[in-house]
């Protein structure tokens, strides 16, 4: 099984990706976990992956492409680790994901001359998935000894926005502290005193409040409203609880 | 095979699904119905299931998430008949589509101690869904009696508006009326005397107009251009033939 | 396997179309090559079959509904050609892909009497792409001698945005000139003069910029930014290189 996470939207190019899957493999089953990343954001595509990984079959491989240096020097990795495979550029993708994980082997996948400067998920990333998702993960280029590290989580109080979702909830890395049922936080230099709610349905209507979400961090979230409206929050944004 | 329809949109919400019926049934065959449904809109997904369930295969099961009630004390049900299977939460959504089939069975789903409360599609929905299409319906919990009820339809002149499509065409339930080629109909308090046509290429450039959808209910739209960005409607609300 | 490429977006009409063909064919494997065409952009559809449908395997039967004309006199259209098949309205969408096989037999899909007006996407070309897929091409109706043309080519100097991708990329279908750096463009009667760069990462930030795009053309890109949210150019716009 093939899981891909990308940036690319509704866009072409997943659709090209599996394109190339099948022309590799034909069997292949691929399922889209996500691609909706906000455009080049490693911070919420890395969040998504940790989160989400352990909810798909053991063996999986995962292709992920979030690449803002597509065409440049940085590496192309594959790793194995007790459970899946994993392929993605080197830039931090990776990084939260591999480290609750025993990690196998890392490899470099080898970047073809005539690939195309701008789209590896079709010349390189698609391809590599496929050869790994047939039994090949041994079939490729030197190992690799040191990846890019991309550390989401400073502290209790610390962190920041993760992702936002369709309903416009904002997603934090933070989490719910014990019996705590009102928060005063800082997002963007603006300070608020929130309600914490444990279910929608609890808050009033157009209120702001902060609620446990899927992943048991907090979310900023708008009763029958967008939170982010109001926020104006992006991946990677500081939150500090007082 | 698995037929997913919820209000998630591009989220990682409908991949996470994916993986958890994978993880449960490899073999699955899963199929997207549709994840736009507008956020919390049951009127919406309810005509969408509707309308759209007998193109599937029979002993498909419909696993619809449109779920503004999640982690209430709403029940969330498992529903055979005679040729599908739904799994959904008990808000009405399931209705219309079961009141022109033989129900043959209707079960509660067990809320896990540990599911999230912001999230049952992966938590319940997705589990349950995998379980029926192994085959396990009759190892689901109680009997459940009487489901809630949302009405659509209120009579050949007095409907609602029931769907926003991608090109901007505002879906009523009203049918057409025999030979009749213009209109005067009042959406939202404002009168509107449209002409209606037989195929969109019969509209003037910019005309705003009615023509037949695939439902065969009447659709507002605008020739080469967005009809709602004009009307501003949206689920739910009232329509009314003079 | 059948490769689906339409302007519906995220709407119900895709699902609705997959569950058409898995109830011809329970086995068929779907493909979605992309729905986010611009409505009823029938250059942009033609523009992207022709340059991916070469990356899915042979034998693949690509369905194609991007149809201002749907309900009109316009003919459906299957076509087998050396390595795959191919069912659209007949409005130009296939003429470039075509143009570069060897077509060995163009038919007519016939058109049920009860076919929606407005939605041949289920009620023709999913059918259509089932039977084909399952091997029944030879049972379709009468030959076709003359299919409509669209052009999408001028010259070396003029010619079209044939698409804006979802990181707002105007992708043209001029091809980058040898060992030029610099370009004085006209797009939309506003003329710039814009670097050529290799890679996105040698741009500087918010800089107007060309850079060769996967399919080896032109392409106008902002750093970190929408290019089309500057330009505002849309598919069939001229473009002159000076």
């Amino acid at each position: 099984m093939i899981v891909l996470l990308t940036d690319f939207g509704q866009s072409e190019y997943v659709g090209v990706m599996k394109g190339v899957i099948y022309s590799i493999d034909q069997d292949a089953k691929i399922v889209d976990l996500c691609h909706d990343i906000s455009p080049q954001s490693v911070i919420e595509a890395s969040w998504l992956l940790k989160n989400n990984y352990k909810y798909f079959p053991e063996g999986a491989t995962f292709c992920c492409v979030v690449d803002p240096g597509v065409g440049t020097e940085r590496n192309a990795l594959a790793v194995k680790t007790d459970n899946y495979y994993f392929v993605a550029p080197d830039n931090g993708l990776l990084w939260e994901t591999l480290k609750e994980q025993k990690i196998v082997d890392i490899r470099q996948i080898p970047i073809p001359e005539d690939a195309s400067r701008t789209f590896h998920g079709r010349d390189v990333f698609a391809k590599a998935a496929a050869n790994i998702n047939k039994g090949k993960f041994d079939d490729l280029a030197e190992k690799v000894e040191e990846i890019e590290k991309l550390e989401l989580y400073l502290n209790e109080r610390e962190g920041i926005v993760v992702r936002i979702d369709r309903f416009g909830n904002i997603i934090t890395n933070l989490f719910k502290q014990e019996d705590k049922d009102k928060y005063s936080v800082i997002i963007n230099d603006k300070k608020f005193t929130l309600d914490f709610y444990p279910t929608y349905s609890a808050a009033m209507e157009n209120e702001l409040f902060l609620i446990e979400g899927s992943n048991n961090t907090l979310e900023f979230s708008l009763k029958n409203g967008n939170a982010n409206d109001k926020l104006h929050a992006k991946p990677g944004d500081k939150i500090k609880i007082l």
